[in-house]
């Protein structure tokens, strides 16, 4: 039976709102989803959340009906609340319909079948949520197998990481990893190893790429540091004709990742 | 002669902090830009600061010396001030170096050439601003001869876009219409209005895009409107593999943009 919180001062609602740091989320291995459109892409691949906060009018919707079903159906807690709590637990001034609490689920290189795909990401010391959402949403598209991240990397279970993945948290398989297990795990098998790089002359339209290709993006600021170009079979450069000297990285990997699938489909 | 700041209370501080609202941006005419890299772009486009806010520490960088004596030269004031006051005027925790006030500069339709460039950007509706700021920054490296942005669009002048745009909002063109301006004014002389939509059939790869190609991206939530989708010479498509159905906008804006450019290219 779904249970109703009015107050603010309440302990549960104190608490899922102190998920939105990443020392609570590592302490619970909880962490917060929002929207109607992300909470039923986790739903469509098995990821039903732990609580589910809605507003009554909400819970007017059929698919927050049939969340609220699920929720009660996997012994998780349905709970009612006001479009003001529902703004303090999201952070935004207009509340989603629904706010989410899910099970923290990153994987392993280990669980990873790099036949299962022909395209991988693998980006390292990412800095920016926007950034990594924004991979994991182009890494859904493009039929990537999974995003590797290495290193110190920001936090895919952050409030602003899941918001820009759109819901592709939930679909493209999320692994952390040091570079000295990425590394020799790559090597255990098939894998081309392409690094976006400037200090390169190979054109990213001329070059060919060997499936499993697996696309290494640097950090937004440096790029990669020069013992991992060092270890990729290829590097290749975007041409950039203005001033800048650089994308942005979430577009930087895109340009790579749809020239990747555009040379698979022929 | 530089002056010195160090109290929070300042009228210039608070006005200048006001500057992060547009509401005042749009009264003074004026907006922040933080960071030597953004600054020194700025200048080498011969955009120099109103006001120049600098730490002791900074100004021992050549460049921000340089940028002093710029600001000085050309009647502006240049400001020492303490880190805490950098923080407070960028909204960062970790202050720029430097932060600089300019004047706003937004051209009108009437003065682009529009056979300057092979690659103009259109996007109409855009609500993000780091979209917005992502987007200069990719049309900088495609060459893009502007940027236009039609309707009711975020502000290109707002501290988050600039601070996207990392400095490409002072090297690339912008331009806010309507769409009822906008569209004479493209019919008034050669130019291939290529629209990215769900609903065609036609291949981004396939597409034979001619020069100059006006690149339109619809809204971030909702695409373009039926009626500018029926503008359009050219409606085509970026596959999507995956279980959503949307990219990213500066995302699919970059990835049809590098299209057109190797098309260009050859």
């Amino acid at each position: 039976m779904p249970r109703e919180i009015t107050a603010y001062s309440n302990p549960l609602i104190k608490r899922i709102r102190s998920l939105r740091e990443k020392k609570h989320r590592r302490e619970e291995g909880l962490f917060l989803a929002e929207g109607l459109r992300i909470l039923t892409e986790a739903r469509e691949n098995g990821r039903i959340p732990e609580y589910l906060f809605y507003s009554r009018e909400g819970a007017g919707h059929p698919l927050v009906r049939t969340l609220i079903f699920d929720v009660e159906d996997s012994g998780g807690q349905a709970i009612e609340t006001v479009p003001d709590i529902l703004s303090k637990l999201s952070g935004k001034d207009n509340p989603q319909a629904v706010v989410g609490v899910f099970a923290e689920f990153a994987g392993a290189l280990g669980v990873l079948d790099r036949t299962s795909a022909d395209i991988w990401l693998v980006a390292e010391r990412l800095r920016d949520p926007g950034n990594l959402g924004t991979i994991l949403r182009t890494g859904d598209a493009v039929g990537a197998g999974g995003l590797i991240l290495i290193g110190e990397c920001v936090d895919p279970f952050s409030v602003e990481a899941v918001r820009a993945s759109m819901g592709a948290l939930f679909t493209v398989p999320v692994v952390m990893a040091e570079w000295s297990e990425f590394l020799p795990w790559l090597r255990s098998g098939p894998g081309q190893l392409v690094g976006l790089s400037l200090d390169t002359e190979n054109d990213y339209r001329a070059a060919k790429y060997d499936a499993p290709t697996f696309l290494l993006t640097g950090n937004e600021a440096q790029g990669m540091p020069a013992e991992m170009a060092a270890e990729c079979d290829l590097l290749v450069k975007i041409p950039m004709l203005g001033k800048a000297d650089s994308l942005n990285a979430a577009v930087a990997t895109a340009v790579m990742a749809y020239e990747v699938l555009a040379q698979r489909r022929g």
